[in-house]
């Protein structure tokens, strides 16, 4: 950026009134905006009586490196990861709210590309869900904090805990894929010293796109969470963190065992099991349900406790902690 | 803080999931909850098929020093300000969802107290609000994110767009105060180097208690807001920024001017004009009304636009930017 003149602006220089002009009219609009931003607060419409929260925070360091993730795609993976929350209740995401803390430094036009990213994840991926407030504060460290709002259309949402012994365990979107996607950036996308490099970052993209994409621009299927609750599903949870640790937390909310069938996940069935970050939707159905969208059978709910894999107890974690290994802030 | 034991592990330590652990059953429970947390989202009862959202983010540095803030006085202020932001729709708070970032050498104890501030500013200012959601992750910066919802209780949203020549402009809560307390601490509070001090600081809050609480644990009058809604006011905002500037917005949204006059002010008129963070109330009602709680009149809405003091043009800007002179995270 050149630093001069308003279309170069950072933050610090533009105010952050200045920068919120900017930044707003990029915003998508919701269907359920009953009053928008630029009051004390908005006002949604909530058809049924109810509607679905969820909060999520995404911090420069430990979820994400500027080296790798262009400002467009954590506008873009901050609504993703917040309307998978919503999807999986089977809700159909209607609004976000969005604070962002950037540092005086940061371009305005940076926050321009994270508002086109909130704003073109929205279109693709939940039609007529729109940002209807937000915040931007200083800080030295790049945080994005979404909350995300949907509408149960008078169904009931589907928890965690409704899983049964004889049900169909099933996923939709890719498993292993983002996993895989960031195993390449920390191995590959690297200088000497281990820290993120945006010239190999560039040569990996070229190389894995399909892994290194789902990892930075994921693309939940938001659409067959609402299908699913539709369909009679039975539990249904985002796969944020693994399938075999998310199998898991269902297998012990529902008071079952979770059986996959490893034939059922493709080549690298480890990675599958194993790899964070795919949210795609994990759901049981009752067993013979025509399965809805884009889910697949994978397994079946037993008697018992805990993830099992044909047959056997699976006891490898999978998932991650943000503070397991975690280096700090740089890149 | 020992570093041994559960009792005094650091997040980094702990790891998320024995972290929340810990945080969880401290957490004040909502009247409003369908289904709370634990799920991939919580249920929320909007009874009138509306409800009202708002989010606010405080960050280490700009919006608070730990050399002055206690966590519990992080955990009151971030619900107090953004209870206030929903009470200034008229509406009764409901819920609060928070997202906290923080350095992994953070002992759990300190999220701990985060989360007896939220409780008891809950329970003092908004009793039934509870904590429905939340999300912790790491960050070099500590972080609050908080998301508020409100139920407005079939009434009309209350906006800053209707104030009406002839109505009487009020507010409810203190004026300056909090804006007092920051002076005395960023003039007092310090070393030499000016960098916050807690020992001065000490020292400081036994000499200017009311002050410097205002600043750090306001009390927003929030009961007011629904209050001044049953009582028909035609405009309200949450005085965050300084009572001219936020009656500068009013004016402008109403296409009005305010005119406050100096004698309501008190003694130091000044600085009610242009102290921010107060978190009170100001409203304008319809003139003639018997106004409630804790509301008392200060001006009049004229034809015209801007703000007026005693009839003349009040030009002083008053509030504050978050962007503007901050010195990034020391203290």
């Amino acid at each position: 950026m050149s630093g001069s003149g308003t279309a170069g602006a950072t933050i610090g220089e533009a105010s952050e009134v200045e920068a919120l002009k900017r930044i707003f009219p990029r915003l998508p609009a919701s269907t359920a905006t009953i009053v928008g931003p630029g009051d004390d607060a908005a006002v949604l419409a909530a058809p049924d009586g109810r509607y679905v929260v969820t909060t999520d925070m995404m911090v420069h360091g430990p979820d994400f490196r500027l080296a790798w993730s262009a400002p467009y795609d954590l506008g873009w993976k901050a609504a993703a990861t917040n309307l998978s929350d919503v999807a999986a209740m089977g809700a159909v995401p209607t609004a976000l709210v969005v604070a962002i803390a950037a540092p005086a430094s940061t371009p305005v036009a940076d926050l321009e590309r994270i508002a086109d990213g909130l704003r073109d994840a929205c279109a693709a991926l939940a039609p007529g869900c729109g940002v209807v407030g937000g915040d931007l504060s200083a800080s030295d460290t790049l945080t994005i904090a979404v909350t995300a709002f949907g509408d149960l259309e008078g169904r009931a949402p589907v928890l965690r805990s409704g899983a049964r012994a004889g049900d169909t365990v099933t996923v939709s979107g890719p498993l292993g894929r983002a996993g895989a996607g960031l195993r390449l950036l920390f191995e590959r996308a690297v200088d000497e010293t281990g820290e993120p490099d945006r010239a190999r970052f560039v040569e990996v993209l070229a190389a894995h796109p399909d892994a290194v994409t789902a990892q930075l621009r994921p693309e939940p299927p938001i659409q067959d969470g609402p299908l699913a609750a539709i369909a009679g599903a039975t539990a249904m949870l985002d796969l944020s963190d693994g399938l075999a640790l998310d199998a898991r937390r269902v297998a012990l909310a529902s008071g079952v065992a979770i059986d996959i069938d490893p034939a059922a996940l493709g080549d690298d069935a480890q990675s599958a099991l194993t790899g964070g970050e795919d949210h795609g939707l994990l759901a049981t159905f009752p067993a013979g349900t025509v399965l809805p969208g884009g889910f697949r059978a994978i397994g079946t709910v037993r008697d018992g406790d805990g993830v099992l894999v044909a047959g056997r107890a699976f006891d490898a974690r999978g998932g991650w902690d943000p503070y397991d290994g975690w280096d700090g802030n740089a890149g």
